[in-house]
């Protein structure tokens, strides 16, 4: 082979030898590489084998019993306590199952409508951002302005005195996308608007309406908000740009009840020689009122709960406990995490390490964490075990990762379940969040990996190590193995290229 | 080079070779061929000259002005009294601009509403199937029974007795999976069912509802039938197969007022020398009363109308008449062609091809078309004329193509617009078919197309051949160039493996 043959093997060998920076102590490596039965086992039994298919089965019959699980109400709770029961049947068997009490705010949905009455009549249909204020009973009736961006409404403020305010802001991403429906109605508000009609924070709609929290800012008059759909949003730009004057009745009823009790959803499996130093993976059960909550967050706090089932019947109890929190109320402002960050205060520094996942339960694809060098180390390693179903992507952060998980994220080594979840948000907080959203194969996936991760974490020599100290040019991506298919083509280039 | 890269090359040419079987007379080819500087003269003003953009603006200031054009109410005659005046204003100015008189019925959407009382309370959307009768004013209430096929249903038919009938049928294709919607009422009933909800047929949904015409058969009992999205569907037969009973009320209020008088709306470039003698382009203009029939078929309608403008515009006006008819009534039934087909019964041996647009106006690839080898070797060579704008398929059926086109299938050559349409039945019939399903460049490319066929066919020397005769061998897709990708593809394989 030629020279620069060989410098062509070596590009297409570089992506695998960031893995080596790592330097893990060759004790450690070993160690980590001893579970390889075990996850394997995970692995069959979960994806193959007597439990393939099961988290789908209990989820679908869950959403199917309560339908959406909205913080305050009734229909939550009820969900919470049949999950306390399943837990603890002969079939589940899981430890220290109980609720934990956390006050809870209730805002409640009432009628709600748009109407276009110039310059043609239509039906617009509106949904009630979370928190917002009514319209008068009788509701209200404006000319519409519409306004592409802060930025717009800012150059000429008094446009909007009076007026139904609708911003049609493009989506970017959810991150950024989000403050017009977080901010707008505050910024609208400050410039004399009556209402706010938000564009839904979505990559793609079929006429789909997609609700969330809104924040008004103390000082500055609340005025009632909702969403439209992407496309009544592009309708009102079209007429905007065309200079046709465009009025609207809108009717919000919204309803704020006492503050009341919902509860943090806990199970174990308690450790078996260091059962105080804790694991924790999560999810939240509150949901929307909208759709059934099976992806937001039904996914996320299914495959914790079921990830100690199977850990529990393949007889996989590691020295730490693994512990199961499935939030309430992470929907109105991540209430149910910041209780228990307060209850459970003086145990914090015995939880080792903390997973939660709200971003979807699509084909797993690894894990995104906020760690420090040496632990992104200890978790590439780990996820190499996950091969078998190919998630084996570590990718450390420097933010926040996850939700409601993201209130320790300078305290304790956090992760969210990394999952090829590309259409995440063409169903969030709407009427589409249901069953069909989940594939039975991804989640059994999601629970391999989930239980695999927490069992090796949980059952090593020494605790995760609790720094998020980086090394100089440790990877970002701390290990992600090219594909196959990358490295045939790179050979084949060389050889094309230079034999 | 070696034979094996001979070989190889004889390889990567085939798939050019096929059309070579035409052997169309070297002058008509040489004609065809002269064509390529108005086609491209077309295809520049449309794309990127003075028409570009305009086919979508013009659709959509009409869909916003009138939204959905249900048969047999006031706003689609308004929308037509509109086009009219438009077609005729100095900027356009096409000529024999009229509506012809269509007998249309009138079916209305009323009330509609689908409530689960059983296992647990929940909104069921349904939306009523154009053409079902109404349940009782107070509606009804029954328990629920799911059949995953008319099989299922026929292997146990009392099962349905008294029972509200849900077919939950997966989705193959639209012509495979209507005949639910279709027929599906009619099975039913026959079975002593009260009432039937049809999964609306889609391949994929957020929650979205899908109407269409059903069709009752004379002789059985007429009960209301209206559709439920693809996630309620997957719901019921969950609950269903875990012998969870259902209850559910449905209540569903319609119309059929007396007949009314509808119009098919005509405009015209006349021939210059042959004005007898004429090529339509065609689309309707009615729609569904869901949406706004942005794609179904205000596309189809408008690339149809505007190919006129196009031409008249860059002063190509061919020898034979170009006739743009778009129909009225087609979402019930093909009314207006039907009607159009009596009215024109003497002039159809002059209609010299027929063209429809009413499976979207996506990205065009070229025609499917219903003619003999050589009319379709004949329209091979014209869309070679479209390679800069990609659309050069050309695809012989022998079944019938298009919609209201297809009662001549056997009498007149037709053609449909071919078009990346993979995702027209996510918006089919549903408050998704808006302005948001079209993309401006699309549809420039798409009236590019139907103006540059419709002018080369009306501008021959000769009629286009009036025969559906196939020589044998002839090619299913006459002509479809490969990508120069393949070809390249190919090429580096054969140095790769061979030198």
């Amino acid at each position: 082979m030629t020279t620069v043959l060989w410098l062509c093997l070596l590009v297409a060998a570089l992506p695998l030898s960031s893995a080596s920076q790592c330097n893990l102590p060759e004790e450690l490596t070993k160690e980590i590489r001893s579970y390889r039965e075990p996850v394997n086992q995970i692995i069959d039994a979960v994806t193959a084998g007597k439990y393939k298919g099961k988290t789908y089965d209990e989820l679908a019959k869950f959403v199917d019993t309560f339908g959406a699980r909205q913080v305050g109400g009734e229909v939550l709770e009820h969900s919470i306590d049949y999950l306390l029961e399943l837990m603890q049947t002969k079939d589940y068997d899981l430890e220290n199952v109980h609720g934990e009490n956390v006050t809870v705010s209730r805002w409640i949905r009432g009628k709600e409508s748009g109407e276009m009455i110039q310059p043609r009549p239509a039906n617009i249909p509106v949904l009630t951002l979370g928190g917002s204020i009514s319209t008068p009973t009788e509701g209200i009736e404006a000319d519409v302005v519409v306004y592409r961006s802060f930025d717009e409404l800012d150059a000429n403020p008094s446009s909007a005195e009076g007026k139904i305010v609708v911003f049609n802001n493009d989506f970017v991403s959810y991150g950024v996308s989000v403050v017009y429906r977080t901010e707008g109605p505050t910024r609208a508000a400050k410039c004399g608007a009556l209402a706010v009609l938000v564009r839904s924070v979505t990559s793609f709609s079929l006429n789909t309406l997609h609700t969330g929290q809104t924040d008004y800012t103390d000082g500055v008059k609340k005025i009632p908000a909702a969403c439209i759909t992407v496309e009544h949003a592009h309708m009102m730009q079209r007429y905007h740009d065309r200079n046709v004057t465009v009025r609207m009745r809108l009717n919000i009823q919204t309803q704020v009840d006492p503050d009341g009790v919902s509860r943090n959803t806990v199970a174990e499996l308690k450790g078996s020689s260091i059962p105080d130093k804790t694991v924790i993976v999560s999810g939240h059960l509150d949901s929307w009122d909208v759709g059934v909550g099976a992806m937001d967050d039904g996914g996320g706090a299914f495959i914790s709960w079921y990830s100690l089932v199977v850990l529990k019947g393949l007889g996989l109890r590691p020295k730490r406990t693994v512990r199961a929190v499935l939030w309430t109320s992470e929907e109105d402002g991540l209430i149910g995490v910041q209780s228990y960050n307060k209850t459970h205060e003086k145990e914090l520094d015995d939880f080792v390490f903390v997973m939660e996942s709200d971003e979807g339960t699509f084909t797993p694809l690894g894990l995104i964490f906020r760690a420090g060098t040496k632990g992104a180390c200890i978790l590439e390693e780990i996820l190499k075990l996950l091969a078998p179903i190919n998630a084996t992507t570590a990718q450390n952060s420097d933010d926040a990762v996850g939700s409601d998980i993201s209130i320790w994220k300078d305290l304790i080594p956090t992760a969210s379940l990394l999952n090829d979840n590309d259409r995440y948000f063409w169903y969030h907080h709407s009427e589409a969040d249901t069953m069909d959203v989940l594939d039975p194969s991804a989640l059994d996936k999601a629970t391999a990996l989930w239980a695999s991760v927490a069992y090796v974490i949980a059952d090593l020599k020494d605790d995760f190590p609790r720094s998020f100290e980086k090394i100089e040019d440790s990877p970002g991506v701390a290990f992600q193995p090219k594909p196959t298919s990358f490295l045939v083509a790179v050979l084949v280039l060389c050889k094309f290229l230079f034999l």
